[in-house]
């Protein structure tokens, strides 16, 4: 089993808001975070990639097309954007780092899973939302 | 002469758009950075003082205090805030990284002065609007 | 089950030797890590928790809390410290990194795992000497 | 189980071809990577071992002695080479990160293994061709 | 006058060599930067233009130009070949760092100066070969 | 004019201590860092050459040379060391960044000066103390 992984980058601006919750309780349980007027990251993304290499190619993935599907499916999508307001696959959902990457796996996972060669599948999803605050998805067991 | 730079960090939303030209001026011109609904980044802020050590303290300046100048003139006022927006020295500046860089210069330059040793002043003020793209302001020759 | 990392820095005096044996012993097994005049590092620490995020909040843990946890139980004792000397929960051990990351770990895990979210709990700790020499404890399986 | 982790650096020029399939197939497969004239790479190396700390030393493994053998199984071999013609260990191989980390875990394994303290052995293989693109190899289970 | 500096990153295969020289001088003179088969580099290029920012945009150069022109005129020549006998412009140059910068600067320079804001000029071109080994080339005063 | 540059590293204990001042003016002025029982940094050095380059080589330096000079003069006298007890050529200077960098650029100056190609010479020392603070010392005017 070979991990592959490929490193992507993109700024977004965002706002932590429960709005079932009351303004007084995200303003707590947010603070700076909650700011109504927004604030932004540069997110470093990580998308990793368990499996056995092709014996024709060496690769467990091309990461050219791990790269365009990235690129389609997160990127174009959150690159330049407000989290909240204008992606999707986002819709409802609180744009921590932890809910980030759960939502960014799902909508990678098809697609990385078709191309992959043989039985290699997605495996890990990592987003930096600032160099020291992390998170990491890796729902399938390590084999 | 010593060059002493401090590092420091910041979250902070904003979106390039000058409000004296027409809405497609400024879609054609700024691209995506122009996004109504605003985008962010992880900025980097690097500030320079130049100057002769203290024989007493081998400091050009204090980096604690300098640390504290920076904090109190630019990231307690630009840290997770919209630069369009929320901050009061920046009314009227297209927040490009060009413009903070001068905005950031002149908003630090007295308290600076003030406290960094004898002759000692602020050299420059850089700015890392993401890894790959920097800005720079040094008003002064280089001695 | 995600994982959520907070990187923090300190800097520390330490010395590698063991009391129980010979001067000549530490100095053919630790080499210039013996040194009895102490050297130093920008130790950079890694703590990662895994859980399951809070429908409300969106979090496995609150970086902010979580922050002032490992400023507390670890920062504050070793920064600007001598790992050998001054910190009490190091006493009798020497300072390698593979035993300051379990150290770290046990001192950080009642504290973490009371504020973490439901069955959150803090998952490994990792601790960077130089940029070229790492340790990381993770004593709990992967689930 | 602590693991420890040494960080190394070599520089090499390579190409991805397989001599088994036509000019064609190549270049449609590895596009620019397949250039005759090579390019080449900073590749980053991290090895890992898993272990329990020697109660003497601290230990898993001594990191002198783990950097030697990196130097003498690895980079010694690669470092300026170009790895299709003049590595030994290399030979038939494609060098893919795929395959570079598989084959360097096979040359490490038995050394590493044989001066890690007690029942400590090596871990994972991980190398980084770019900044963006990374293979990593951990055939044993995490226990 | 402000400093704008754009971040880019290829990979090439190269080999220091004199073809005036003997292969013993070549030898002796560049070590194993002198190996026949080639090693090579993910080199990392940063592009800096001194000006004064159009009231308009806030730019001293649009960076999406800059990032244009760079990838037109040195990326897309020197990516992922071997810059001793594929790069036109480097014909007939030792590719040392120092060489490099120097014609990159001339290859980039009536480019940018044509779309640069108002007198704003190509400044410096600075080349990390490594993380370690690094050459800059700014043949204008700083005013 | 093209400036050359090597980065290297070393870890070294020290602390700030004015031995003419009182023991209460010490802990006034240099707080923690004044701790008696040390504290210490991974420290990156960079320093940079300024010259031509030589038309049979292309190099300003060799950087094999400048690498075994700043080695010699400095790595071997600070790494693992304790930088007020145990460097001659620092004896009777306050270790801040400041005169670190200036009594760095004077061990290396002849050294540097006399391999230099030509009428290259020693241009800047950089030390990066944290990752945060930063001092360089550039005594000769910019050419």
């Amino acid at each position: 089993m070979i991990y592959v992984t490929r490193k992507s980058h993109f700024n977004a601006a965002h706002r932590l808001h429960n709005p079932n919750k009351s303004e007084e309780w995200n303003k707590t349980t947010f603070g700076k975070c909650n700011n109504p007027n927004w604030h932004g990251h540069n997110y470093i993304l990580e998308v990793t990639v368990a499996g056995v290499p092709d014996p024709d190619t060496g690769y467990v993935i091309d990461l050219g097309i791990l790269k365009k599907i990235i690129e389609e499916k997160i990127l174009d999508k959150c690159d330049h954007k407000n989290l909240n307001l204008e992606v999707p696959f986002l819709k409802g959902i609180i744009p921590t780092s932890e809910n980030l990457v759960k939502a960014f796996f799902q909508e990678l996972e098809d697609d990385i899973n078709r191309v992959a060669f043989d039985t290699s599948t997605l495996y890990c999803v990592k987003l930096f939302e600032t160099e020291r605050n992390i998170a990491e998805y890796c729902p399938n067991p390590r084999i």
